[in-house]
């Protein structure tokens, strides 16, 4: 287990970087939060997945997030969306198809009841686009000063798609990482809005579901190894995450990584790596050779993965390392991210 | 449909009132939140329920909650265990009994890692009484003065106990209202150390779960015909919404009621109504008459209702009404707690 190192210098108290879904995230979890649970030693060793599979034998999956996205509303998006998106994908991403959702209200005395009911709407939206009910609630209301606005805590459960068990365990030598749109988008849009800068425009958050393109990765059967959304900690968090639960080696091609161009420019900007920014709309995926070219073909059927490209393999070196190589034949160690880059981005 | 005449008029901000359990939080859930997520019309009219039945046709139950209570610790339980606690009794009372639990933590920068660490141990030693594990979860950190220390989203998913069926719909005429321990003591305990109410003494939450003292009762069948925890809003609301949802008049016996004497000493004190204050480890069951001896004997042989108690039961009388025949012999209509009386209790 973990010495948990830096958590506790840091005068023992919780850090903004601790929800950032990098190093520090995972420091928390492995060295305070699941040995508190009960869930220390040989339970920490399992890979730590978007959802969890139920003790039901059905093949019945469930996952939590809690959203604090500032602000509410922004580009192409906003809590209720997000938080709706973000959780049919955490159960898309074990192979999962949305069954239902349950939502938890945590507002600040004052939010404007207007502000409220745009969201409550547009997550009621969303819900209806994916095709999944919301089934139970419940609301607090905490006094002002002691939350900000609104978060949104949501719950799915789903029921496996037949044939398919993605896991971030499952990558394994020779793979193709398959990556399904754009990066960075989400991240560059939040930003945007939170710090009004004039100079980023025509970036709308990605949110969206992708349950319906794993339903389509579904001929992929047990060739589809592992899936995961890059949101927090972006791209390279999600890599090395899928390296370390895989003991694998994986190489990425800079040249291939789709950043669009405002994204680039405002990454460039602000002295962020487009690897490291949110992403709401798209999906990396494990696949064994033989089936990438019909992978890439079956995404593409789809909208949301319309840009669909191959970005990398897994291949001989050190397990548990992301390597990128750059525009000018260099290799660089793609590490995870620390801490929070951007705090509050879903 | 409700014509949303409160939340309007108070400058359409959302008020403390909106998240206490009372008419302020019906109306914000009958007058937007249902309409904006699309649940309007005639979905509203189905009985709100503490836990929602899933699309899966076999029996599986979810329910979430939100918990925001101040002070973290508090005399006989903390966030943590109340989580738990509440979650698995919303299952309970659907009765259903708790296979799985999720937990989402919003934490505010700056926590104590040695107060999380207690309140995520407290949390674990609950699941593990309950007998039930938790399989996801997910922490956000947001920054200093953008949340109070922690909130803790539970969601619980459980399965149907063959043969149970309760509702709060489902009461009916000469039904005997059964409660399963003294009321008032959780709200009084948080008040008192929130408070720092030193002449409150020997007075420590009642948090625990129920879904035994459920289980205990299967052998009614189809005689047990609702039950519900009163949280917040008190023994009061509760009565309220089964009345409501059920369209029966329920009577209740003042001299019945067990309200432990230094619950009754600080409610007067502080201008408080026992049947107002929210409750964390007792229940309220409706049973046919016939059934409501052994459905006692039942509950006393367990500890969680050693002291179950009948306290009324549902008469003539116009429907949707609780009326309280006091001490004197007069009578009064008990009604649904307006707002706050203690907020942040749970």
């Amino acid at each position: 287990m973990i010495d948990c190192p830096l958590p506790r210098v840091e005068d023992d108290r919780v850090l903004l970087g601790h929800g950032a879904g990098g190093r520090l995230s995972a420091e928390l979890l492995d060295a305070l939060i699941l040995p508190a649970l009960g869930r220390g030693g040989a339970a920490t060793s399992a890979p730590l997945e978007d959802a969890a599979v139920l003790p039901t034998d059905d093949g019945l999956v469930v996952t939590t997030d809690g959203f604090v996205v500032s602000p509410l509303f922004f580009p192409g998006g906003d809590i209720g969306a997000l938080a709706v998106n973000g959780t049919v994908n955490d159960l898309a991403m074990r192979g999962a198809h949305p069954l239902a959702l349950t939502v938890a209200l945590v507002i600040e005395e004052g939010l404007g009841l207007a502000d409220l009911e745009a969201v409550v709407t547009s997550l009621g939206k969303a819900a209806n686009d994916a095709g999944v009910p919301v089934v139970a609630g419940d609301t607090k209301v905490v006094g002002r000063g002691h939350a900000d606005k609104l978060f949104v805590t949501t719950t799915g459960v789903g029921r496996r798609i037949p044939g398919l068990d993605p896991s971030a365990a499952r990558a394994r030598r020779g793979d193709r990482v398959l990556l399904s749109g754009p990066i960075g988008v989400h991240g560059v849009a939040v930003l945007s809005e939170r710090e009004n800068l004039g100079f980023v425009t025509d970036v709308a958050s990605d949110t969206r579901p992708l349950h319906r393109l794993v339903q389509t990765l579904a001929p992929l059967g047990g060739h589809l190894h592992t899936l995961r959304d890059p949101t927090r900690g972006g791209l390279a968090a999600s890599l090395n995450e899928i390296a370390g639960a895989s003991r694998i080696h994986v190489e990425i091609d800079e040249e291939s990584l789709p950043v669009p161009e405002p994204v680039a420019g405002a990454c460039e900007l602000l002295g962020l790596d487009p690897l490291h920014v949110a992403n709401e709309g798209c999906m990396v995926a494990f696949v064994a050779a033989e089936v990438a070219g019909d992978a890439l073909r079956l995404m593409r059927s789809l909208p949301e993965g319309a840009d669909a490209v191959a970005v990398g393999e897994v291949t001989d070196g050190p397990p548990g390392r992301v390597v990128l190589r750059t525009l000018v034949g260099a290799r660089r160690v793609l590490d995870m991210p620390l801490g929070e880059q951007l705090p509050r981005i879903c």
